[in-house]
């Protein structure tokens, strides 16, 4: 499946900044970083399950907000991009 | 049509604090904010085509990026969300 991953995590706090890392290096085991708080993820099922349960985790839900989006088929061959290129095949290997 | 429009803009310098201003502002009246950098449009073609057209203009290609994803049908109703609240119907009213 293919998901696209969105966060905002609240940094005013060491805590939050520490978070804030935890959840980008959750991100980076499962998929390709594609902007600051945005990852491109094609995986099983199983993997999104560990992955959502990772994130639950990590973050503060009373401060950040993680957002999951079930992309179909094609949606991360069809993206378009303006400005600073930052080219990653999403089904590419990953570089963790 | 439904897109989702993430962005990264690089702020260190007041013009790139003023160029993420307007690509919030652009945003903004096309679809619904629903992370600091991420939002969801439901538009018709027309309208892509001039909200991508002022996203190019507004940011500065060398620092900035703007991503657009085309989601399927109902991949805006089928989101996954952690953590802080943000419920907007992305096929609701826009708020300007």
């Amino acid at each position: 499946m293919d998901l696209l991953i969105t966060y905002d995590v609240e940094t005013t706090t060491p805590e939050g900044q520490a978070r804030l890392r935890r959840v980008a290096k959750i991100c980076e085991g499962y998929g390709h970083r594609v902007q600051k708080s945005v990852f491109e993820v094609v995986c099983r099922e199983v993997d999104k399950i560990r992955l959502v349960a990772a994130l639950h985790a990590a973050i503060d839900a009373k401060r950040d907000s993680v957002r999951i989006y079930h992309l179909g088929r094609h949606a991360l061959d069809d993206v378009e991009h303006l400005g600073r290129p930052r080219e990653t095949d999403p089904r590419g290997p990953l570089v963790i």
